[in-house]
């Protein structure tokens, strides 16, 4: 399992980061970081209340303040009835985004927007957002999902129904296979254990932030997102525009996460700037990225599990209540699809609910549900190899899915190499590795769908040979630098010659998402296509200068070749020469490819962790983590153990510190990094990683989608390594040094929570 | 006539601005408005010498003064040998080009770069300019051509030649046709002059300016050229870096007329911007535009016309000199090769020389030494025309080039417009309107080669159905607007749908400059090949909704439709239907063309000019000019006008009041607008334009390029028509107030001259 390929020259290497420079010298262009002349700046209102009924908002004060140059509100934005039908985008359906976006008939969450001004200065806008009188009704409200689910809880939206009542249960999803209760009859042992999870925030670095400038009806919005496209179908849609009147250019991101996968500044930014006749700026600040853009669901959930005496397990079920926040869409389908996704089980059963609450809206966040799912089922395995005595690996290597297995969620899988995760993490020195005092070691597994989706790349040979590939989705986690290694790999030219870079929505092609671990997937199809284009016009030029038939010349290792004695002698022709000669036989040479990708077939891996427990201050904490997974290829090692590292990293602070506090009025607590404690370096080990390569057998290079996987089973196997430390086991997320002191000494402190 | 052609929706249509708005608002953005954060400012240091020897330059105080970032000289340029054999760009000679951007081993004009710098002010850059320590060995210099050419003018470069030995004629370019003697022979009446203009300058508003940036090795220019594939291919060339290393963006560009077709700032930003580690910013000052960039040749020539008494041409000879400036390369090819392009005449031969002399290299100014090869001409012929007593355009109709005809310069010409010009201007009642005392009027013909070349053009279909189509070459002259026209058109939908933007070098395939008229001509055909390509595709979509073969699609008027009755009975789906499901049947809609194109064929033009002369002060003005051109087809008729307006207006420049004016130290002394006379608004009445429409049989939409020919006869006009209003005639250009005086009162001036 080297990491450097040696069948391959580029694929496999650790060639140099295109955006390292970029970023450590602080030259990378963040959306914040672009002005325009004229340029001005908008500030959001926000909600005071977590659930009110707007009855009125009066923003004449406001619009008289000198330096004010436009006020908007909901009525400014294009409005998605409810009563009607979904229109979706993607996973978004633009009834509940026209709210999110500016609040309309009610204000839903404390933080949930209600007007926008611009002004000649950042003062001068937060001077004017006072001046607005909104008239709200307040309404009773609910943060937690039990809450919202009770009986007497006042629906979010009228229109909300479940069992045919106003409710703010949005949906269920669920997946069957086999007859569960039969398979539960056949189990020896069953353990059935409930869990809970608090909201926690992608936490990216980089706030949202944009600029937008509107000439003559056109637009274009600088932002910082996970796609130039869906912030240009979005800001069409809520803002009446056509998406030819929009170009959206994607800055460089300071994390994503999921997060930017949804808009909250630049439709309204737009509104302002039209109404301005100026380009207007809008920056959050971290507490309204917390405030208000989409951390992941927080949760409830109850699984059980039940096997033979030999460890075969019989039947599964699980139950998910995820947190939705204001609107519908909650990640129930990652969290009730991705449960048993490791394991081959006859008879199983998950269902998921969808549920509102006066919280803000939920985003995607890394493999979203997924993490939620494996963190019940993960330990409850713990549990179950524990009365099986049982090694808990062995457990699931047992049961591990393989090609063939047909998964809970439906698909048949193709080669994988989930079990391969499993027997190297028992191989591993680390599973062996003796253990100190109040130390505990815990595993876990984990599953993703990965996506495919739309993709664009456009491929252009210089004058000089040297190559520009552009691609249409937004670099997080390395894709220039994979997409720079297979062009080099499939031209056969050195990796200087080649230069990669993100188009915006005028550049390329329509480009879906960077997002379900797809880019590096997607991207490498449409490349290697337009590589092959690329291929075969360069040899049907060498063919005109030799003047031999197109088929009788090959393309090897980057030089056009004759191809076999009868097609003639001539020297071999480098990229180079017959890119010099491009204008007299025929013009420029470059090719792009569009396409829907399929065969992002899933992704796997298993975490071994080892946790220490201080028992007098309760605090817990990592002293080694190794994560095994199958990437597939890894294009480019250094970035795969980026995704893993930073998955785990991610995980970590779910398990241990990251949650939502809300106060007792029902708002954020804790809406700042001070409080909302997030792992830093100092708190983590080096975090490692083993990349496992079974190639995709449905990828022209065995891409499997890496950025996801690693976070799901991080938050189960730091509790199983935590039981392991402590004898005990906790069902609560995070495991706070709160909750791990009251599960060591229960009384105290239900004392001091009195 | 009608510009409005009634068989298309969009082409020949009116069609709003694209850039309209953004240039009268202020938002458009030109190079100069680029900022970017840590940014400092390049100076150049020029030559106080119109010819030296550069000893040495120490530029070590420069470099300590505080807030100097970097210096550099020739030394930082890539040397392209002298005495080795040419490296050519395009036109551009390499070994010229990396001299003209940094003197190395002379200084060979004044105003000549031969250091520059980078500070963190402007101020500080001009104060570091003051500290560089440059030992110069002055040497004899020549300002004219025939100065130049004496035969104890010093040469400016020891390996350029001529009959063997070191010379200022750097080349010579010879065009025959028939017997020119024998045709001398057979003529009845013989016309022969000598002529001489002045060097004028392009007189773009937008000064040159760049904004570069380079981090790790890969740099971004922001600059105003016409044509950000050669600003990269130049500044790769000159700084050793790899084309796919630097990303060219092109700025709105403010005027460039071919002055913008070469690099004077890009390269030494490039070094600073390298050797600082910052963003470097270098705008030129008027004063350094006007010495240091190019203006077109002045030039002496002769040209002798010998005719049959009936009128008909028998022979014709022209010999015309041009400035090249400080390096070879003056545009002789237009002179020689156009002169007599209007004209079928059996036995002719033109010669042009190429002059080097101690001024700003000549740049490529509106159909490059076609005026000039023309203003002879056409006087010759106005003179021959009075001699024969026929009107000047029957001589012209009689001796008109048609369809068949071989050119002197070679190419049989195929369908073309050039009689219709003169048959309209005869019948137009402009040429029968009463003059008044004072007044003249003067005809004359133009002809101008047009290209074709490298373009490239991409077509994206949006999601909701409207377009993005990107192409390579900034639009100077409208075409954003002609291509929209046409996408329309092909696509056939709404023209409000499409968004045209201009691509940088890294969002769009290889497209040559933005010159010799071929933007239309070539972008339209990348863009029909393109459009045809998504067509095919929407059909194929259309298909599989429907479930039928594509061939049984069409695609008629923007929708698809079933292909005749057999292909089943469906309703029609619009090109946004089948956008909106693009994802489902295959991916985004899009496609691409790139080519070099050919079929260009050259542009005709007859104009009117009237002016009246103010006996008392010499002053000369243009009272009526209507200018008579065959334009193939009109794409976007205000934009057709404003190209024809455009070029008269500058010819107009040229015959009365621009020149440069150069003292007796060497140095040009009317380096600034108010002092080199451009005319203003209120120099000129309303210029009418007719446009003749004879399509280009060999261009899909009969595009023939109209930017450049109507330049062309400008000055022969004017100057046979103020022959009208004194009875007499000039032969040397500008036809200034004190050149009429002279010719009317030969004394007086002579003895203030004296």
């Amino acid at each position: 399992m080297t990491n450097d390929n040696p069948e391959n020259k580029w694929i496999g290497k650790r060639t140099p980061r295109p955006d390292g420079a970029d970023k450590v010298t602080g030259r990378a262009a963040y959306a914040a970081d672009t002005t325009m002349p004229g340029m001005i700046w908008g500030k959001v209102l926000r909600s005071p209340h977590p659930h009110a009924r707007i009855k009125s908002i009066d923003t004449s004060k406001a619009e008289k303040l000198p330096g004010v140059m436009a006020v908007m509100t909901s009525k400014d934005i294009v409005d998605f009835p409810i009563d009607k039908g979904p229109v979706m985008l993607g996973i978004q359906d633009m009834r509940w985004m026209c709210r999110n976006v500016m609040a309309r008939e009610r204000a839903l969450f404390h933080g949930h927007p209600v007007a926008a001004v611009a002004a000649t200065t950042q003062a001068v806008a937060t001077e004017a957002l006072k001046l607005i009188k909104v008239d709200y009704e307040v309404l009773p409200w609910a943060i937690s999902v039990k809450d919202a689910m009770k009986p007497d809880a006042t629906p979010l939206h009228d229109h909300v129904k479940f069992d045919g009542r106003p409710s703010n249960i949005a949906g269920t999803l669920e997946h069957k296979k086999g007859d569960v209760e039969a398979g539960f009859k056949e189990a020896d042992v069953i353990v059935e254990r409930s869990f809970d999870t608090e909201a926690v925030h992608q936490g990216y670095i980089e706030p949202h932030a944009c600029l937008v400038s509107v000439v003559d009806g056109k637009a274009t919005i600088w932002s910082s997102s996970q796609g130039q496209f869906m912030v240009r179908a979005m800001s069409a849609l809520l803002t009446g525009m056509q998406q030819s009147d929009i170009r959206a250019i994607p800055a460089e991101i300071g994390g994503g996460f999921g997060g930017k996968t949804i808009v909250y500044l630049e439709p309204v930014a737009l509104v302002l700037a039209k109404k301005s006749g100026r380009p207007v700026k809008m920056v959050m600040s971290r507490e309204e990225v917390f405030r208000a853009s989409g951390p992941t669901s927080g949760s409830m959930s109850k699984v059980k599990i039940g096997a033979k005496k030999d460890g075969t397990i019989v039947a599964g079920q699980g139950t998910y209540w995820l947190q939705a926040g204001a609107f519908p869409g909650s990640p129930i389908r990652g969290a009730a699809g991705c449960a048993f996704g490791p394991y081959d089980i006859p008879n199983a059963h998950t269902l998921g609910y969808d549920v509102v609450s006066n919280r803000s809206k939920v985003a995607a966040y890394r493999a979203p549900g997924a993490p939620i799912g494996a963190y019940a089922v993960e330990c409850v395995l713990d549990e179950l190899a524990e009365k099986l005595g049982m090694d808990p690996l062995e457990l699931r290597l047992k049961n591990a899915a393989k090609q063939g297995t047909k998964a809970v969620h439906g698909p048949v899988y193709p080669v994988m190499g989930y079990q391969e995760t499993v027997k190297q993490a028992l191989d591993h020195p680390h599973y062996k590795a003796p253990l100190g005092p109040n130390q505990g070691r815990g595993v876990a597994s984990g599953y993703w769908f990965n996506a495919g989706g739309e993709s664009s790349a456009q491929m252009s040979v210089n004058e000089d040979g040297s190559i520009v590939v552009m691609t249409g989705h937004p670099d997080i986690g390395g894709s220039r630098a994979s997409t720079a290694n297979i062009a080099a790999e499939l031209l056969g030219i050195d990796h200087s010659k080649i230069q990669v870079l993100i188009g915006d929505t005028s550049s390329i092609g329509f480009s879906n998402l960077t997002g379900g671990s797809r880019v590096t997937f997607a991207s490498a199809m449409v490349v290697t296509q337009s590589a092959e284009k690329v291929i075969k016009t360069l040899c049907e030029r060498a063919a005109k200068i030799w003047k031999i038939e197109p088929e009788a010349v090959t393309w090897d290792n980057g030089f056009a070749r004759p191809a076999g004695d009868n097609a003639g002698k001539f020297e071999p022709l480098s990229l180079a020469q017959i890119a010099a000669k491009a204008s007299e036989t025929g013009g420029p040479i470059g090719a792009g490819s569009s396409s829907n990708t399929a065969g992002a077939e899933g992704g796997f891996s298993t975490h071994i962790c080892d946790v220490e427990v201080d028992p007098d201050t309760g605090r817990a904490w990592v002293t080694r983590y190794t994560a095994f997974q199958d990437v597939g290829r890894a294009i480019h090692p250094d970035y795969c153990e980026g995704q893993i590292q930073g998955g785990v990293a991610q995980g970590i602070g779910w398990a241990l510190s990251e949650e939502y506090i809300y106060t007792k009025d029902g708002k954020l607590d804790n809406a700042g990094f001070l409080d909302y404690r997030m792992p830093v370096m100092s708190d983590l080990p080096k975090l490692d990683a083993v990349m496992i390569e079974i190639p995709n057998p449905k990828h022209p290079q065995g891409v499997r989608g890496v950025g996801e996987v690693p976070l799901v089973p991080v938050m189960a196997a730091v509790a199983n390594a935590i039981h392991g430390a402590l004898g005990l086991r906790l069902y609560s997320l995070p495991m706070s040094p709160p909750k791990v002191l009251e599960a060591l000494e229960p009384e105290p402190l239900a004392r001091a929570a009195d």
